[in-house]
């Protein structure tokens, strides 16, 4: 039977746009570059803030919530910053609509705005604005805040989850009472997004830092995750900014320390967004739709029950209610699916684009013999299991569900790993084999900027376990110290 | 020794400002009329949410996310919807910046859109346009669905969390097959919001249907709850609306029944938004602070030592983690503050100020006679308790703790309610005592605006429990069928 689908290896990016709609992740929306999270993609987002949550106030930070606008002025404090930020965003510039003599809606161009406001494209500016009255002594640092939030960046090329003129994110935002603390902080928060991608979404990094070029405006260092996607290409997944005192500066944000003396606060910001979802994605489905590791996913087991009579259904409802309270018990989330509108091969289907990590099926023999099938959706194999213990049982199976995608994906990180030693060896892995490529590189902007240039290929980070390697540049052949991370990325 | 703070008695309004700043709630940013929710506030908003989201999980909806812009067309499609929300909003007009000659940040007047973007003051325009590919049949309704989100309303006269340009709040929509299932739905949520005001927040409340001219724009009924606050006034902390097929026929939304006829289906929608905060605040909080409900306490017990010394110190710590433990495992949130920086007067002081339910305090003495000093928040009583078996005290103290505040709240809602028949009673009541007053109104919007006009006293609600009682109009002297709830409102 053919699939009325593209397949993943046809056609990647419209494979990728049809499973969000075939899972029922998320739609495009009518306003421009804005997609509606649905309840099946928002879910998954919902789990995803979850445990981040619980890490962040485990380390130690508080939620919190700034304005969406920041007055345009403010933008303007923080000379990079603006660069980075200023352009490509929303701008409130009226505060009224009014019907024109035809009893059209118009502007109200009598309620124009004194100074125009920018719908966020991130906070540092209006957090900081306020951490001014918040810190005045070493007493109030270190000051680690957080907030989950929708922020705006005009983007002209937008892809759902991965590039939205809207999006979903948290923004951490700290302030530290010197260098070493801060950055400290921000590999901390590093390390708490690392933990997240492997251990939760299966999904390895690599954690580096950006050079100087890529980095966040307004930041001294950015550290990064980079993911690998199953066409090769890297997702950024998540920044942890080390800001020095340059916000710190911009706002006039100082503390006294234990001597009395007034110095300015250092500071970090972090953040990871609904892209993830996009990497989600892209590190575990196939052609049969998503496929979830059991840690993230919103439903981890179906029970789709097989009957022809209200007898058989109910013969196997009584069994069922047993092993749903058991799984429940254990944590684990379960839906028992006895909707009579939809047959059991609809029912599969779904669950399988949806991407629930194990089906139990079970019909009037399997009640009989005292058995159940229990589909695994990342392999799709399928195994007749004796009912008594099946709750063990699948409570293991999750286990190394998840703990087999995540070698998966560790495995296709590693065989697309090249190390290469010359510019021609560079060009034809990023055009013909893809994934990351580990070369020697003179550590100019002008370098990579020649490079981008001619192969699309981005450093996507020096790697914090780098090695030093003295070397020659594949590009400009200077001496190098050590060996970057090229790809082509998302 | 007096208190710098302004008492309640001598100006409500000063006392309430001044309580949000001293409890650490929030603070003015400088975005007019917007706020910032400062850690302490946003744990309070993050309980409410957390119990809500629950109960709207457990009847049944799910979350999403739409779009914060709204395209202007948008809020054209309903005539009456458009009459209230078109009107104080914010609208972006352009999508960017620019430096001008001197190097000033300017919009660019080259990314004028082609329709301006609304800042969503409420969602249903934008959600109903998806509905519209989301409904085809009977099957996929009822469609239940909520969004935790941030909206903008452009308000001229703004105060902490009763009334700021931005706001954060969760929106229902829901979607329905016939005219009395949507009803149901309707007043379900009610009964949910009820329940949360009455058995969380401890915040007795009257549930009723709004006035035609009190009712949202756009619905055919608007259901809602009002609390009365200490000075008389009353507070909407919550509505739940019937829309009719409103915007099911503005947004072309059918379905085909079991017989394939196509129908347009029939909807609801109901809100509730961080005003809680304000609404909590005013029920419960005295001269010295914050006062909690426990069950909305982020911090339900504060443990403060009192020591000399370092050994003193450490036998006290020795014994309360102990207890801290045991408290834990009761799911009781506990927080020892053993911070050397601060005297325990100082901390006294501040755990009163921020509505801490239960304080205890422990020193030397206590630790030979095996006793500690247990104070509750509302009343200020203190008690000498047996550390064995404290930690059952302390969690019985927090039940009779939530009950007590309910019951306060209750009677005063009981004193505060009076029944008049005339006009001049009417008047005097409203001037002099404040408070609920029921009275008969002949079901006329104009006698209802007269009575605006002359009292600043509006309808509040028809209370859901009204009984028939045939009377006259306090106002016009014409007949009336019941007595309404009149008030002056926040």
């Amino acid at each position: 039977m053919g699939s009325k689908y593209t397949k993943r290896s046809e056609d990647y990016s419209k494979w990728y746009n049809e499973l969000i709609e075939r899972a029922d992740l998320a739609e495009h929306s009518e306003v421009r570059g804005c997609m509606v999270i649905k309840p099946y993609g928002y879910a998954i987002w919902e789990k995803m803030k979850e445990i981040l949550d619980q890490k962040f106030k485990e380390t130690g930070h508080s939620n919190a919530y700034f304005p969406l606008f920041i007055p345009k002025s403010y933008l303007n404090k923080e000379a990079k910053h603006v660069e980075g930020f200023a352009k490509e965003c929303a701008v409130v510039t009226h505060h009224r609509l009014k019907n024109d003599e035809d009893g059209n809606i118009i502007v109200d161009p009598e309620a124009k705005l004194e100074e125009e406001l920018i719908v966020r494209p991130t906070s540092e500016t209006i957090i900081w604005n306020s951490f001014k009255s918040w810190v005045q002594s070493y007493r109030d640092l270190p000051l680690k805040i957080n907030q989950w939030a929708n922020v705006v960046r005009w983007e002209m090329r937008t892809r759902m989850f991965l590039r939205t003129t809207e999006f979903l994110w948290q923004e951490g935002h700290t302030a530290h009472k010197d260098r070493p603390e801060a950055i400290e902080e921000a590999e901390l928060m590093l390390k708490v997004y690392a933990d997240f991608a492997e251990n939760y979404m299966a999904m390895p990094v690599v954690q580096g830092l950006k050079t100087e070029s890529e980095r966040f405006a307004g930041a001294d260092e950015t550290y990064c995750i980079e993911a690998m996607m199953q066409d090769g290409k890297a997702l950024q997944a998540g920044t942890s900014h080390f800001l020095g005192q340059n916000f710190a500066k911009a706002f006039d944000v100082k503390f006294a320390d234990k001597e009395g003396k007034l110095e300015y606060v250092w500071a970090t910001s972090w953040g990871v967004s609904t892209r993830l979802i996009g990497g989600l994605i892209m590190t575990h489905s196939d052609d049969e739709g998503l496929v979830l590791p059991p840690k993230l996913a919103p439903i981890q087991v179906a029970i789709v029950p097989i009957y022809k009579n209200e007898e058989q259904l109910s013969a196997i409802t009584e069994k069922v209610d047993v092993l749903v309270s058991a799984l429940k018990s254990k944590g684990i989330s379960v839906k028992f699916d006895d909707d009579d509108n939809r047959r059991p091969g609809w029912k599969f289907a779904e669950y399988e684009a949806k991407g629930v990590p194990v089906r139990v099926a079970i019909g009037p023999r399997d009640l009989e013999n005292n058995k159940a099938e229990v589909a695994r959706r990342d392999t799709r194999e399928k195994s007749i299991i004796d009912w008594l213990g099946i709750e063990d049982y699948i409570e293991k199976l999750l286990v190394e569900i998840q703990d087999s995608l995540y070698k998966i994906a560790l495995n296709r990180q590693k065989e697309n790993t090249t190390t290469v030693d010359s510019y021609e060896e560079f060009k034809t892995v990023i055009q013909e084999k893809g994934g990351f490529v580990s070369a020697h590189w003179d550590g100019t902007a002008e370098t990579e900027n020649k490079i981008k240039e001619e192969t699309k290929a981005t450093i996507r980070c020096i790697p914090l376990d780098v090695k030093e390697d003295s070397g020659k540049c594949i590009y400009s052949g200077n001496p190098s110290k050590y060996r970057v991370l090229f790809a082509k990325a998302y």
